[in-house]
Order: structure tokens, then C-alpha cells, then sequence
């Protein structure tokens, strides 16, 4: 049977010299590599208790809403700045050159909910740690995150704090 | 019963004066919100013979992914030009002021292959005309396109060619 990273399109040096780049959308392209990775993610978070899903723009909202749909939670999207219409907040994170900005309505999360956080890749964590500023500003708690794939190499999931990780594809480089 | 356009927040003056902007992070907020715009959305599939499901970024993600799923089909990212890694094709589409490029994957989809576009709204239809011409270069047939809302004064749908066309929720002005 095939696994979710027989899926996953390799691309070398993309998108830059020396980067290996793990291109999902043949996962996506295909039934059955689609259903595999959201029912792994969605296998990840069997015992959390948690009352909400977030995710980042874009590919957040992939894997984000089917979790949320099949577990009868709301979906919250994170998104760059100047994206939201309504009230935000918003949190700097750095980039390879300079920084950027993601922003999340003000009324998304209530105090006290705990909040599942999804994505497709975890790599230096910096949008993952910024994701995480953003709900516990909002009084929510960021109870686990989980991604499709992990580059376990670039130690992302060391600036969560509290917040949990789990991934389906590890791979040891980044 | 609550109804789709219960959930929907409405902004006034946003992004600029005079545009009424209709905020679905309301609908995606709340579980049954959620559940219900994915239901009905999904609903409006009923009858229509389709290989693949294809979305343009970022909103298109939401409700394309999670309707993919539930049918056991994949899903196409279309994306911003520069966003995808493989070999892609564009289309040129107009904004209010100057125009933009939206890209697919070259082999993401194949000759022949019924394709049902999903996305949030339907405005004016220039994004929605500019996929449907990327799908029918890659030899798709662009079946039906759905999205969640309609601004039927804008008649975008007008633009889709022989690609049918529906939305859950259809508001008479612009």
C-alpha cells in the first residue's frame, strides 16, 4: 500500500540552489493520496481535546477545513496582513531577509478555547511561533499542531512552548 | 433553522466605500456554519459527473479541499503566478486597475479529464474565466463551477463559457 510520502513530488533546487523542495500537490492531485494525508493529519489528533481549528494562509486551509468539517469544529484562517475585513491582530515573524506579518480577527477565538493549529510543512517555525502568539493573545490555548510534513533538520517545532507537534512525514534533512 | 447567509457578516464601506464586503469567516467560525456551506455547496454537485476538483488560492482552498474529500476525488491548486514549484501555464486576468496572472501545474490536470471549480464568491468573473481558459489548455472540460455566494449583479457567470454554474447563496446587488 502506498504511504503519503510516496506521493510527495521532490524538486531539487527549488527555490533556490540546494533546497529540495516537497511539492504536495501531487498528494493533493491524487484520491487516494488526497484522503491518506488528511485522514493521517486527522489521525493525529485522536484524544485532543479541543474546541477549534486554525490554520495559515494558503495551504493552512488545505488540510485545515476537512479536519475541522470531519470533527464538527469551526475553521479560523490566519492570514497575511491587510487580508481580514473585520478587527485584527497581528504579529510580526522574521523572514530569510527582513520580516512579515499575519493577522487574525480579534473575535475568532474566544478566552479559554483550545485551539488545534494546521499547516502543510513545519520548517523553521517561524509562522508556527507566530501563529501561536496570536491565539494566546487572544486568550485561546494552542493545545497541538500537526503538519503534513516535517523538516525535523531545522528544529521548528522547538518555538511552540506548550503547544504540541506531530507530523506525518518526517524527513531528518531540511 | 439557521441558513447559510445567517452566518455571513457583512462590512460595510470595506475594502472601500460603498462595497458592502461579505465576511465568511463568520460562516467558517462556526460549526454548524461551516458544516452547512460545505454541505450545500456539495449538494449542488448532486447529478454532475466530474474526475477532479480545482480551486484558486487562497479561499478557493477553503471550500475546494474539504468537497474534493467527501467526493474521492483530488484537488488542483491554482495559485498566484510564482506560488507553484513544477512547470505551470498562466492566464492574464483584468483588475480594476492594471491585471494579474493566475498559474496550474502543467500535468495537474489531463486531456479530456471533467473539472469542477469551487470558490468562495462570484464577482465579476475574471478569475473565474481565467481558470476555466487554464483548464481548458491542459485539455480539461470544465463541468460546473460553484461558489458559496453569488453577486448576481456583476453576472460573472456570464464569463464561464459552456461551464455550468451555481452558488449556495445569491445576493441581487453588486
Amino acid at each position: 500500500m502506498k504511504k503519503v510520502e510516496d506521493y510527495i513530488r521532490s524538486i531539487p533546487d527549488y527555490p533556490k540552489k540546494g533546497i529540495n523542495f516537497r511539492d504536495i500537490t501531487t498528494v493533493l492531485g491524487d484520491p487516494e493520496g488526497l484522503k491518506l494525508a488528511v485522514d493521517e493529519m486527522n489521525a493525529l489528533l485522536e484524544g485532543v481535546e479541543f474546541d477549534v481549528v486554525a490554520g495559515p494562509e494558503a495551504r493552512g486551509f488545505l488540510f485545515g477545513m476537512p479536519i475541522a468539517y470531519m470533527n464538527g469544529k469551526g475553521f479560523v484562517p490566519i492570514r497575511k496582513k491587510g487580508k481580514l475585513p473585520y478587527f485584527t491582530i497581528e504579529q510580526e515573524y522574521d523572514l530569510e531577509y527582513g520580516s512579515a506579518s499575519i493577522e487574525i480577527h480579534k473575535d475568532a477565538i474566544k478566552p479559554g478555547e483550545k485551539v488545534v493549529i494546521i499547516d502543510d510543512l513545519m520548517a523553521t517555525g517561524g509562522t508556527a511561533e507566530a501563529m501561536v502568539k496570536l491565539i494566546e493573545k487572544l486568550g485561546g490555548i494552542p493545545v497541538k499542531m500537526i503538519c503534513l510534513i516535517e523538516l525535523m533538520g531545522l528544529k521548528g517545532k522547538d518555538r511552540l512552548g506548550n503547544c504540541e507537534f506531530d507530523s506525518v512525514v518526517k524527513y531528518p534533512d531540511a
